[in-house]
């Protein structure tokens, strides 16, 4: 099968790869739908994070199953399905606390790599969501947003506990910030601060429902959102960039007693203890557990209440993975969706 | 009238200082049934947070109201009553919010000095809590603990959400982690396993519920939470210290998912983002909100349900506060009483 590796930074080539195999009994081996690229392969891609060797990449898919491991209960062959980034039994005692991101037995898709035409999917029952019926092709782009970058900027509203009455602000325009903007108002959150510099990503985030854009950042996007919030601070407030200046710009901006979901994957960050005491907002964050929300998510998509698949504003055949990682790479392109 | 002072690290001294007066027409003067010497006092003393000439001490205190202002509306001379070390209106937003710890108008105690006859209170009507009844004599040390150390463990324990099922680990065997095994108990929790290698404090941990003890600290102490809980960490954890050290033994020792209530003063704690990120907990803490637990605390008090009062292992008349300060410093008493 053809699937994309990274060699070394800046260096992704679509290859010939191993076609995968059944190796536990509770796997199943998934024909890709679609793929993409996440603002999480970009720091690898920049060098940031080290390479220790080729690396096959991409953690986002939908597909359709191929055939099932002989312990395989509920997936079956034929099935339309969607799956996060993290394989989870969905059965251990953190799976049902809710946290399927840390399950005892979970596997990073990551070192799997779902830039490709088949995958290997472990812990099959619990790990994938089968659609009611084979979906509409136009539904496959936000269907294939709900596997990562939907289920985490949902996880960041519900860690900043976005709601009515709520006044949420969302540090970082990227596709999560972009589906932080699109869950808070789901969640009913009232007014939702969308910081951003970029026209068509202001314009997203108010399709998204923004109701305010900020365009300042550091602490002058803080002494905005105060003018914003009667000098308090918002209620909630997702973070989703993973920089210092992100993550303090977060937790200013956020009111005594209010909340923080943290999704941008922490890089370079020391928080200060004695700032975080005196701000007595509550923090959250991580890895998000998207397989809690999938069905959810699957549901609110299919029954089209929203169209998350629109921060896809690029799309490439396979075998030009490298030019979508070059477009996300210089803020070309939002988020790329990769056809196998 | 007299009052502690603290000219120089390791030099308190208990002078004549001018009576207080009414300055605005919210206060209220009270004359000190008792007071205390705070942990969080020793960190001047020992020289780590700098002084700017010589400072009053004392933020904890419990007494009778002498005199109101001109707009005091609910409290009146002849009142027993318990205050926060934050003085606040208790109408704003972020009063109503729960946190009057950071209200609008807030005053910290610490810079008037409690360690003395008499004080002033700030925002009376929205500080103080009046006791139904003038108390027991017996009762005295147990209403002075909810003004800090008995309100900050109970505001650790709600952080760390404890609660029926929960397992609650207490990092930190000061009188304010004493106070919250205390709390996660009246909380419902199943499980509070103190941490700690000082007899004394193992046992009066045991006296206010813990049911385990550990005595292992840093790694060595995570490694045995961990053998504990199925591997997985606790539930909650409350932290009472505010080192770096303790700070991330509380995040390691608890599980994805799981809730750290901080209320250990930080100081040069610096928290890594990628490992707090990976780590799943939800972060809460700071100067705790105790006016929002008093007439709770008061009523448990009053009804002997809870006997937080414990806690005070060495009682001395105020003008021995520098034997107080040197009982605490060495770690002699767990926390010292007053008498004025």
């Amino acid at each position: 099968m053809r699937g994309a590796v990274l060699h070394a930074p800046g260096d992704v080539r679509v290859e010939d790869r191993p076609d995968p195999e059944i190796i536990e009994p509770t796997d199943a081996i998934i024909r890709l739908t679609a793929t993409c690229i996440c603002g999480s392969d970009l720091w690898p891609y920049r060098g940031v994070e080290k390479l220790d060797g080729p690396a096959p990449m991409g953690h986002e898919y939908v597909g359709v199953v191929e055939e099932v491991g002989s312990e395989v209960r509920t997936i079956r062959p034929g099935q339309f399905v969607v799956g996060s980034f993290w394989a989870s039994d969905n059965t251990c005692e953190i799976c049902r606390s809710g946290y399927q991101c840390a399950c005892v037995q979970r596997v990073l898709m990551g070192t799997i790599g779902t830039q490709s035409e088949l995958a290997r999917i472990p812990l099959a029952d619990g790990t994938l969501v089968a659609t009611p019926a084979m979906p509409d092709a136009d539904l496959v782009p936000s269907l294939l947003a709900a596997s990562d970058v939907l289920g985490t900027g949902w996880f960041a509203a519900v860690a900043a506990e976005a709601g009515p009455g709520k006044t949420v602000v969302v540090v970082g325009d990227g596709a999560v910030g972009l589906c932080g903007v699109l869950a808070a108002r789901q969640l009913g959150a009232e007014r939702v601060i969308a910081m951003s510099r970029h026209a068509p990503r202001q314009e997203l985030a108010r399709f998204f429902g923004a109701t305010d854009i900020v365009t300042e950042r550091g602490d002058e996007g803080v002494e905005r959102i105060k003018e914003l919030t009667d000098g308090l601070g918002a209620h909630s407030v997702i973070e989703a960039v993973g920089t210092q200046e992100s993550m303090m710009q977060a937790i200013r901006s956020t009111r005594p007693g209010g909340h923080v979901g943290f999704v941008g994957v922490s890089h370079d960050v020391a928080l200060p203890g004695d700032e975080l005491f005196m701000s007595l907002v509550h923090l959250h964050g991580g890895p998000a557990p998207v397989r809690q929300y999938l069905p959810k998510l699957i549901e609110l998509i299919c029954e089209r209440a929203i169209d998350p698949g629109k921060v896809f504003d690029l799309t490439l055949p396979l075998d030009q993975a490298a030019e979508g990682y070059r477009a996300m790479d210089e803020r070309r392109a939002v988020k790329v969706l990769l056809q196998p």
